[in-house]
Parts: structure tokens; sequence; C-alpha cells
């Protein structure tokens, strides 16, 4: 899919469009119709969008109407993040938002809570939620009366560090409270469901698994979840719960790329966890002094964030890419900049090491052609460290 | 673009996919990269996206800098009301919002403003603006020390009757307001920069004019505008304006289908309100008491909404559908069902009109065949209605 010779070991960023999404999206495309028009051409729009919130529900374990399209995964993180979220079955509000400190930044910024209302929970030196932390604060919002939404992510971005979801939403329930889980980046590496199990909500993005980019949605799994206050209101399309016309084609490309990802699921997740380990030994062979981030814990199969210490991502960047290796520094989401890690900070990464994390992150297009392009530009990138470290 | 000998009249509900916006995307796809990555494939999306960008922003008169992609006409509109706008050269809040009380539902929410905060205006029997009405709220608003934001929509989607937007804008800025324009159906159909003239912010959809669903954009033009309480918070993009990794190929999509409605757009308006003006007076031979909306005054070129007493819009939707004609009663934005409207019942219309409203709108996959298509099932259509009142 890339130009030329290039290697792309940037999936974490943005995962190529799938094949099977591109068709299903020129389907859509040749269709037209406005999926909340009545006549035939708005009911085969609908019908379209209706089987791709089936593949999107069996993707993450839930019922198709629990299921909500957004314009992707922010949108699905800021429609979760409100005190206006309700529980049928017991109506006491939502007064806090308790937010893990390694979170996505639309998850940090607490959205629609006040900001004196949002409480963070710190991670110990893995990236893992402290539970000893989310516990205190769960317990103080308990003693003053209130009620805590949670939101944590299930796997991180920059590292691919995978939190226990399960055993923090029982700790999250034990104290009446809901957990809202971030699972944009653990779609499509490994089964969601499993890895996602007891969250009460979840927010997708379709670009992270191959389907387009601009479209994602926020999945509601516990019974009776309802948000009082929408964030786009006007035309009554979701359900009622978020407005504007439907992105037919988006949504479909975004269903087919979910029942992509299914087929071979593990198959696939073995794969890219040989690139990456392959990936791995490559570095530790060329630079033994390099920190891999989350080696030893469970992390996702396709990322590979490491430093190789003295030098900056910036220039291993630069250097990877005149090589043809797209790579990141970690978040895409910053105005083009390498940006100090807020992840790694959690963590208590030096500053030192955390100016040169790098990620490497394998996906569907990847093969071992791409792993050799990787070696070879590795070991260039790596000498001029130690052409630089000598002339210093 | 439609399936087999079907003839697609409701282009203001959504316009099939232009082939240069389709062709464009396509190469979108197979670039691949987020346009916040700083490799190669980043800054490749990134210059697409720039490249629409300035295509939007001709488009609407306006500088690239002061164009925000959204998902949408309805997330353009939400993110502009808001309490939140700052303007720089005077930093006096907007209290209140003003909006017309035949703008699209999702306008009428009002959104960040306190519901006790958005005062509607009402509509003339030609569905204008009551510029008396509109005068005396700015001054109550004056008066308790406040300041406006006014929300008046370009033209109407239900009835495609066209504002005086210049004229409302100056009577807006002599008492210090701002005026929004939602232009959604204006793009393409009209020359937006002069039908907007004197608006401050502007309010887009591409799949209106051709483009993709799921892409809009809000356009801030007049000088030193700003959204102090952005709606999406989280990475940079948009210049820290919207967050969420950007659509590059629905925007590319949008950009692309700029481009082609602003190419001849003079003969393509001509080519539309030849077609419409036809129907209409096909529809006045067939059925002589037909009300047509509109008729004497500024409307689209494409839009022709009109009610022919005794044959409800529900009856004669389906019978145009089966006969191959897709045409809408109004707006699609609801649950696929046929409402009563808020816009003709602001104009005045009376309930036994009102139920038999329907629109018929032409754009740029229409010719002659689509007229002799709509033509032969009108008479089929309007016959049974005959039939019905003789049996009556």
């Amino acid at each position: 899919m890339m130009t030329g010779s290039r290697h792309y070991l940037d999936h974490n960023a943005t995962s190529p469009l799938r094949p099977e999404a591109r068709s299903a999206m020129l389907a859509a495309f040749d269709l037209g119709g406005n999926a909340s028009s009545i006549h035939q051409e708005g009911r085969k729009a609908r019908g379209m969008m209706d089987r791709a919130r089936d593949s999107v529900a069996s993707l993450c374990g839930a019922s198709s109407r629990d299921v909500i399209f957004t314009s992707g995964g922010t949108e699905a993180n800021v429609l979760a993040l409100t005190p206006g979220l309700q529980l049928d079955r017991d109506r006491h509000p939502f007064t806090h938002l308790l937010v893990s400190d390694v979170e996505h930044v639309c998850v940090l910024e607490g959205h629609r809570f006040p900001s004196n209302a949002v409480l963070s929970v710190g991670v110990d030196g893995h990236g893992h939620v402290r539970k000893d932390q989310l516990e205190a604060l769960l317990q103080r919002v308990e003693s003053e009366g209130g009620r805590a939404l949670v939101a944590i992510q299930a796997a991180n971005n920059e590292t691919g560090i995978v939190q226990p979801i399960a055993e923090l939403a029982m700790l999250v329930h034990r104290f009446g409270g809901l957990l809202h889980c971030d699972a944009v980046q653990v779609a499509g590496k490994l089964p969601l469901d499993q890895v996602t199990a007891g969250a009460d909500m979840l927010a997708l993005s379709a670009h992270k698994i191959g389907g387009p980019q601009g479209v994602g949605a926020l999945v509601l799994r516990a019974g009776g979840i309802s948000i009082a206050d929408k964030l786009l209101r006007g035309g009554g399309q979701e359900k009622g719960a978020r407005a504007g016309t439907e992105n037919v084609a988006g949504i479909v490309g975004f269903g087919a790329a979910a029942d992509a990802c299914m087929i071979g699921l593990s198959e696939h997740a073995l794969t890219l966890k040989d690139l990456r380990n392959r990936a791995q030994s490559l570095l530790l062979k060329v630079a033994p002094d390099t920190t891999i981030f989350g080696a030893e814990i469970d992390r996702l199969p396709n990322t590979l964030a490491f430093a190789i210490p003295g030098l900056s991502a910036e220039t291993a960047l630069m250097g990877f890419d005149l090589g043809g290796v797209a790579i990141s520094s970690g978040s895409a989401c910053s105005s083009g900049k390498v940006k100090k890690s807020h992840v790694l900070e959690a963590m208590g990464v030096s500053n030192d090491i955390a100016v040169c994390a790098l990620r490497v992150s394998f996906g569907w297009t990847n093969t071992d052609v791409d792993l050799e392009g990787f070696s070879a530009v590795l070991d260039k990138v790596v000498r001029q460290r130690k052409t630089s470290a000598r002339a210093a």
C-alpha cells in the first residue's frame, strides 16, 4: 500500500486501509443515499450500516443496539466522559472522573467533568495503574457521597502496555462506579472482549484497525447506561445519541475492517509478535544498552517501544524516515513535533531516556521484508550515534 | 450512480459522491498516513489535506487558516454555538443566542447556550426572518448589557428559501453581535461568498456538495474570532480547535468536491433551475391546485418544495419510490418517519397542507431523463389522489 520501497511501521498511529474496507466503502459510495431517508436509496444505506453495526458489536462482544457510531476515538471518549451518564437501575449521579496518568490526551482532558472533579491515578514503573491509589480515590469519592466514572485504557498507544481491565473493573464496581475503557489500541491486535472484560463502555477507532479515518464508536456494554447530555444534538440519528448525517461509507468500512481483523486474529497476533520480537532482538544486538519499555510484562504483540541512550528521538526518526522506514516517537496527535511523553514521565522514566523514546508498531501490511528494511536502517542510524558519541 | 432506472431527486438530503471526490479519496486511501505524523507518509497526508483546506476556503471566500474541519455540518454548528466564542478586539461575552424558527434542528438545539438564553426569531409567510423581531431582540439583549450570537441559515433545507444574509448581518453587527450562518444547503448551488456576504461564521457539509458523508467545516470569516471551549479536546489537530485524527481521505474528498462545484457554478445553477422550473410546470399542469413553497421569492435553484392537497406526503413518497423516484418529505434527519415540518409551521402553513409537503431537489447527477422519470410517476401518483377523492 505504501509508495516504492517504504516500510510503514507506524500502525499504532494509523493502519493503512484494508482492501476489504476499501471495497466495502466503494460499494457504499456507489449506492449513495442518506441513511435517514425513507426511499430505497436511504433504506439500502441503512441496511449496509446495520450490518456494519453488527460487525463492530461482534468485535467487542456487545449487542448491535449498544454501538453508537462517532467520528472517531476522540469523539467516543468525549461522549463518554460526562457527569450526564445515567444508569437505569440507579440514578445516583456521577460526581467524579478518575483517569490514569497514562491515558490518551483526549481522556486526560476530562471533558464535561469540571476540572476539579477529575482525579488522576498514578501508574507504577511498568505503566500499570496503581490499584492502591485507585482504591483510595474510590473510597474518597464514596466517603464524600459521590460516584466515580473511571477511565482506563486497555493498552497504551505509546508503549503497548496492557492494563488488567477485568481486575480493575471489579474494583471499580465494588464502589458502584463505572469503567470506561479506551480500547482503541487493542482492537485488531488482541481479542477485544477478553482483554476488556468487565469494562462498561469502550471507545474504538476504525483507522487503528485498517478501517477509514474519521469513524469510531462508543460501545455501551453495561445494561441500562445512557448519556443524558448528548454531545451532538439535532437530527435523531444513532437513536438520538449522536446527531449528524451518518457517515455510511466510513461506517461500512469500519464494519469490513472489524470483520477482517476478527478472522484469524490469534494467528495474526502471533505473526505480529514474531515480527516485533525479532525487531527487538535486532535492536538489542545492535545496541545492547537499549531500554525496551514493557519488555517483561503484558503488552500489545505489535508494539515495540524503546530508547537507545544518546540517540535522540528526533535524530533517529529523521534517519529512519530518510532510510524509508516510518516509525514514531510515540503519539502522533501533536502538531508534527516530538514532544516529551507524559506516559513515560508517569512511569518514572528519566528525562534523558524519555527524549530518546521511539515506537515501532507492526500491522497487517507488514512482512519480513519490512523487518529487513528496519534492520538495514537501524544499523546506519545506530552507527550515527557511535560517530556522534566519538565526536562529542 | 444510482441503481438501474432509479431517478435520485433528493440532493438536499445527500448528493452522491462526485467522481472527482471519489478519485481524490482513493489516492488518499492509497497513501495512508496520519496527518500528524512527522514521517514522509504523514507529511504527504498533511500536504493533501492542506490543498483541500485551500479549496474549501476558496469555496467560501475565506482564508485557509480560518477553516476548521469537522465531522459534518452538525458538528460545525455545534462547535460554533457557544457562549465561549471570543473576539480578539472586544472581550464582551456572548450572553444570548438568537435563532430563526426555520433553522435546522441541530441549530434550534442552541447547544452550549443555556436554554433560557436561546431566543427564537419568527419568519413571515415567505419563510423570511422577521427583521422587526430580530431587531427587537437585539435591542433587548443590548439593554440587558448582553451580546448576541445570531444563527440564521443561508437557505432552508426543506423549502430552499434563501435569507438576505448581508442585510441581516448589517443589523446584527449594528448591535455588536456576530452572525453564524448554516450555509450547508447553499454551497455548490449558488455563489457561497455572495449569498453569505457579511456572515462571520459558516457551517458547511461535504456530502451536500458531492463530497463524502462524515466531513464538514466551520469557517471563521470575521477577523480574530476564536472558540474558548473547544468541543473535542485532546490532540492538537486543527491548530487545537478540533482534536481527533484527521479524516484525511474525507477532507481530500471534500476539497475535490469543492473544486468541482466551483467550476461552472453559474451554468450548473442555470441547469438545475431549468430542471426545477420544468418540474414545477409539470406539477401545476397535473395538479393545478398544488401549493409551491417559495415560488415568488428567492430560493435555491435546485429545490422544489410543494404540497398537493389531499395527497399525503407518506402516500406520495411511497408512490414515487415504488415508481423509481427518490424524493423526500423535507428533512431526512429523523428516524425514517414522516414528521410534521417545523419550518412550514413557522411559515404559518396550515396543517392539512403541511402534511402533504414534499421536496424534490436536483443535483449534479440529474438530466432530462430524471425529469421524464419524475413526470411519468407524478401522473400515476396524482391519479391515485383523484381516485381516492372520488371514492371518498
